[in-house]
């Protein structure tokens, strides 16, 4: 049972560091506004890899961005409808959080900070949770029930992960259930208040 | 008026850069855990400079990690004490958005987070608030005041003012005092349900 040797090419330390290093590129450049624009060669010149490693395993930006920089930032699978707000948020953080806590994910959220430059006042996945936690409060306030603001949502639950994620503090799904009872304990305070 | 020439070194652009990539250096090699055994050289061969420049204008590491790192995170300042909770949350959050939001403080945490490998599960800053929130929560405790924890109050001040920094969404005095406010309203529902 010895491991044959007889292919040229495995999966692993270098394969997983390539990965690394063009996800991390990827990250770059569309934090700095390339996103819609950038090219194979620029990925593999700031990722520091042959183009070829790129067409070979990727085909191109397009399938290179589906795989790094979509998955849970677009938002194209359905939402959480579990029929209350505490069940909405609760799932959605924890899909945000298994998300962000992957190592290469976690690689490309470092780049993107890293490739940041001043303040511009918007950030794409910033954007994105927005129009989902949206979504969750219009539904619940729509049945009636009490509910924080959208920017309580994405200040509480959204940044507080992201922050842990990037800074390197543990995150996980207990967590983000935490922050989740956290700012809903904010709600009924608001619908006494005003 | 028009501005004389005469003198060799003057304070700007060249020199403004310099001392970006200096902080950068010393953020990252900060996250590194090299806090306590940085030489100058190590400094300069990280940020592309010549170890002279370093030696010429702070005269060592002490100087530039006093003047880099520790302002706002070591606590060295007296914490607010304005005797009450709500004061004193708004005075100290209202230090860190103001520190934190300094260009050259953007530029440390950026290296900082871009430094980390992993998920260390520490972070130099966040124990310093740990302590500095525990030492007004414990205050207002005595005084009978109803208090969020040191962890919400760490999740739900610090986290998102950190996020917002370091991923260039605004943050300003503002919206530090509107995290303030939302955290006080996790208090007294916590009171009421425990």
């Amino acid at each position: 049972m010895t491991p044959t040797r007889t292919s040229a090419r495995r999966p692993g330390g270098r394969s997983a560091r390539v990965q690394a290093d063009v996800y991390a590129a990827v990250g770059a450049l569309v934090s700095e506004g390339h996103r819609d624009t950038m090219t194979v060669p620029q990925v593999a010149e700031r990722a520091g890899v042959n183009p070829t490693s790129i067409y070979r395993r990727w085909g191109g930006v397009a399938t290179l961005l589906e795989e790094v920089a979509v998955a849970a930032l677009t938002g194209d699978e359905p939402m959480p409808d579990t029929g209350a707000i505490r069940g909405d948020l609760e799932a959605w953080a924890g899909i945000i959080v298994a998300d962000i806590t992957r190592p290469e994910r976690i690689v490309y959220l470092r780049a993107m900070v890293s490739a940041r430059q001043g303040t511009p006042g918007e950030c794409p996945c910033w954007e994105t949770r927005d129009e989902q936690a949206g979504q969750m409060l219009a539904r619940a306030a729509e049945r009636g029930e009490a509910v924080p603001t959208v920017a309580q949502v994405l200040n509480h639950v959204v940044a507080p992960l992201y922050h842990h994620v990037v800074f390197g503090l543990h995150a996980d799904e207990a967590f983000a259930h935490s922050l989740v009872a956290d700012v809903l304990a904010m709600a009924p305070a608001r619908v006494l208040a005003h």
